[in-house]
């Protein structure tokens, strides 16, 4: 890491206008400005399902950025139909693989996948299913054969989903939107 | 501005197993890992039709995130129909002013407006048009009297829009996606 | 744009197992989950003097992920010392101009601005002074002239700045936090 | 998810001036506009030394955004010293477990934890040690007990590290800047 030297740092402050601050507030000060962390627990968040086939698991659903973070688990051999990101996504496999069949490589436990708005693609797996996470932002669209929007999901849907899903399961919702 | 205080930092340094590396690097040389910035001059871009009574001038469309930054000159009584964004939009007021037909405020010059993600709304103008500088985050969709979406743009059509233009009026492109 | 046609939508919907939710919510729905929209009026929040000759006007000031705005104001040979960012920032001439003494561009109004991460440089203007909106993300480090920090501001110093100022001046602070 | 009905979509877009481009480019000319995806095989990243008992892997070293990706490998009792991110920073726990001496929580596998700009905290593990993904948006800063600054470390000092890493050990890097 880079060690920040120390001389003179005092006499920089002092003598540049643009440091003239030398009673200036500290990092306790900021402490009190600072907001709480969060912490999820899977545990604490049930599986949706999503499609026949594929369950989700939102872990972060941020309604002022259009973040959206989920785990997503597929069965062996299921499908998440052909979609285009309107925003980049990053993605994460945490157990068994998949891959796009308009692509030939397969993503494996520990791979990063990272897909960059306009990315059309269809997820398969592998005969084991897969759980991955993705860390997505703005609206998924569900693509048909004639390359047409048929469907779409973003934080808002998603939010939806869950609070749905919680209500029909007599589940309590945790807060998600951080 | 928060001053940082010098005394004891190299001996920290030296005595914290996080931070032992007396000899590291330092900001010259991080400099040569430094990318270009970019200036971009408006009277580079021309102004593209983009629906009657609505011009764009693009200033930037990053291809990697999604973002896109648009000047947007309305005319006077003109309308950006009603839409829905996936993700948060900036908008910073330039010259004249518009309102959303759906709320109660006017943006002025020197006015910002954030707008959250799902926020549906439709863009009217005073008598004396605007003209706005919006930064957006993936698509816009276009929304129909039944709440369907019936098109939408995001950083890849509007990148399109702009290489077409510049191709029908012989101008060379700039290189907007940074 | 985009025009999302399609006479087939329907039916793709019922026959793909990705896109089997016919009866699913739509857009009145997501509205009920929509948050407010921020409208900023520059006349509600003061000019603070940040170092002699440069006034700055917070216009956001995001703690959730250190997004920070402002408008800057420097008068005519005014100087915003040598600093470094940690992350990109955009900046937008409003009026007058001003350059980097390390580049060999003037920024003018209209001028869009982006600088990458670890961009050293040393802002100065013109006789005219300048105002310009900068949009900013994480820390800005000033430095020494041997290349080391001395001091910093970020997104919770701007805004215990707002607020200590707010206090001394018996103004009420807007919330700038979005 | 939700499904986009179709009636009255050519309808709309021919009788609506915003709509007025029925013979608009499709997804097949954007996909021709849209930039490659990115697979990152950890295998092909080496583990590098950071401080004592720390060891990363960096995944993603994005120069523009400053967004940067490590897997963070701390060994059974090891620390990560005091700390403040100027930005926020998103944590998901692959092994073992750690908890920050200024909270009272422990993460755990499976739980994602997100730390808001201005967060000070000191990582300490369990006897097991872990293994997690920290996804970070600009600089960190290393304090000492005073609070102040003494070292940080950001996209580009981490991407001169894997630079410096890979050539003392005749590795070949791989792009990690998307």
């Amino acid at each position: 890491m880079t060690i920040l030297a120390d001389d003179k740092v005092t006499a920089a402050a002092s003598t540049d206008a643009n440091h003239a601050a030398p009673d200036g507030f500290n990092l306790p000060a900021l402490s009190a400005l600072t907001i709480g962390e969060r912490l999820i627990n899977p545990d604490d968040v049930p599986w949706i399902p999503y499609v026949p086939g594929v369950d989700v698991k939102p872990l972060r659903l941020n309604r002022k950025t259009g973040l959206w973070v989920n785990l997503t688990r597929v069965a062996g051999g299921g499908t998440v139909s052909r979609h285009y990101h309107g925003s980049a996504v990053v993605g994460y496999v945490l157990e068994g693989s998949w891959h796009y069949i308009e692509r030939d490589w397969v993503a494996k436990p520990g791979m990063m996948i990272w897909e960059p708005p306009g990315d059309i693609h269809t997820l398969v797996t592998g005969s084991e299913g897969t759980t991955s996470l993705f860390l997505m932002e703005g609206p998924i669209f569900y693509l048909n054969d004639d390359d047409q929007v048929v469907a779409f999901d973003d934080v808002l849907t998603f939010t939806k989903m869950y609070l749905d899903h919680c209500a029909a399961h007599g589940i309590t919702p945790i807060d998600l939107d951080y």
